[in-house]
């Protein structure tokens, strides 16, 4: 059996600010074997996400940070080389958080297999994997979305706002989506069927919420924080929920903690006024409820009714560059680093 | 009959910042008689309320703006002079909407009337009346209290704050209370049996509620925002609820919306690392069931459970001083305007 070369990006220093190539370091390690139980994957597809931004923060947050030296966390799906683990063999296609590197040795009972005649495999990053889930949860649980409602959401042409959308056209609701340029905003509206979209480098975001949607909103589902979310707290409708599922202006703000927000809120007693409510979510809390959900999004993808957009970027060792993409809005769909 | 002159005041011009006594105009006029079905009452008790400041002003909020020259809109508790309704007459306590007024001909439909054998007249518009049904349902429905839970309650020696307290004891909660000076806190604590008591004005209240909290809240209910908002906010556990009652320390900060608080809540992404949600009510939205609100609240007074305290301001004339007690903090208890 050959030696097989891992590379991995490791955390090597807490970025402030935007995260920053140095901040990492390339390292390559002999891949071991596996022991009982695991499974050795090459790694095909890495998955970028706002949310890394938060994992390299110091601090108590909802999870672990990544610590340093440690190899940086992410979702990722990949092919099975061997295994000691009855459940797979070699071939298979599976997704785990495996974090940002070529190969892994992964415990099988953390890996989740993946039928990729369904989608290809980048898909169970995206619209079948954490973005997916995010959506689901988001809009029907925490968003407690109900038919013909009007739903706003930003950052509405990525990875989690796309869908979120898309479900709530599924419930009939009047969608309006937040995107950045006139490709984003087109690509929401003439593809996934949004009502309308809102470019927020072009136009007032609160002037154009309250011309959308002029009797207010039921459901904000808040991507992006900061002078956008003070739009939306601006016009909610009685009994509206603000679903705060990131901040993405946010996060490269303050060099410090997620849960830091450099802007705040300044209409939040539209909540009184307005009987609303403003609820976080952490979609990792909804893992039991996962394979439900899975079902249902594959089925209305095969319907039609779900479209999904990758946006692939090819190599491993761009990551740094790659994950920037996020947060300047330069990527268009779910971002995912090709190995 | 002999003439009944009735004095009122009203609007005369919208509040910038703190009410002023030329913001209202003192005027007189005879007590038009009862028409059918209406009943004609000698009001004997005002109710002063934060929520009237936002009242005040103009533009959309949860219920109309008084408008210029309109009798100020108030809870107001009084006796019957006579009536063309068959369920009141003469002598039987009410307690109403009726305004800030000397008299009042008001419709019978609209009017409640008291039993003072129970509860003094005055506790109808504190513990009995509209600051009870807001603790009530602010805490149980909304705060959604399970017992044994850890809760915190801003302005807790006020008519709303005292009672949440209490409710919250009930239920077998950890109880701390913020009130502003030595007084009102040992008044929580001694009398009220919270467990303990944070002065606002002599202490960071962060690192308080951090000291008397250490695991974190379940329960937050706001009455005061600004930078205790932000401080409660800093210190919500997983599934928090932060119950947004008022911001009593902005209502005159802004010359003018109430949904448009000089404050802004920093620390609000802690929703989303602990999966918490703030939410606003109003009470009136509870009005089909306060009748069972108020036998709870009745029992639990008559059985000692639930003690409340009167700040009652003898002087119709002085109203706009006395009301603005309440943004001084200088009131301690339900705030009441003796006729």
């Amino acid at each position: 059996m050959s030696t097989i070369e891992n590379r991995q990006f490791r955390l090597a220093r807490r970025p402030n600010g935007l995260p920053e190539r140095e901040d990492f370091a390339l390292t390559t390690e002999t891949l071991p074997e596996a022991g009982d139980g695991e499974v050795r994957v090459a790694i095909d597809y890495i998955s970028l996400d706002p949310a890394m931004r938060g994992w390299m923060n110091a601090g108590k947050s909802y999870i672990k940070p990544v610590g340093i030296d440690e190899v940086m966390r992410a979702g990722a799906a990949g092919t099975v080389i061997d295994s000691k683990h009855p459940d797979f063999s070699a071939g298979d296609k599976v997704a785990a958080n495996m974090g940002v590197q070529t190969h892994a040795v992964f415990p099988g009972k953390q890996l989740r297999k993946v039928d990729t005649n369904l989608a290809e495999l980048p898909v169970y990053l995206g619209a079948l994997g954490m973005p997916g889930m995010t959506a689901y949860f988001g809009t029907l649980e925490v968003g407690a979305l109900a038919d013909g409602e009007t739903v706003l959401v930003s950052a509405a042409s990525g990875a989690v706002g796309a869908l979120v959308g898309q479900i709530a056209k599924k419930k009939g609701c009047h969608v309006v989506g937040i995107a950045g340029g006139k490709t984003k905003c087109d690509y929401i509206v003439d593809e996934l069927g949004f009502d309308a979209a809102i470019d927020y480098k072009n136009e007032d975001v609160a002037d154009a919420v309250k011309r959308h949607c002029p009797d207010g909103l039921d459901v904000y589902f808040d991507n992006v924080g900061g002078e956008i979310l003070d739009a939306a707290l601006a016009n909610l409708r009685l009994g509206a929920r603000v679903v705060i599922c990131g901040a993405i202006s946010q996060y490269n703000k303050t060099g410090g903690k997620m849960d830091d927000a450099a802007y705040a809120p300044k209409n939040y007693m539209s909540l009184l006024v307005n009987r609303a409510r403003m609820e976080g979510f952490i979609v990792f809390d909804f893992t039991d409820r996962y394979p439900q959900a899975a079902k249902d999004m594959a089925e209305w993808i095969s319907a039609g009714d779900l479209k999904h957009r990758e946006d692939i970027v090819e190599g491993f060792d761009t990551f740094p560059e790659t994950l920037n993409k996020l947060f300047s809005g330069d990527n268009f769909g779910k971002l995912v680093l090709k190995v």
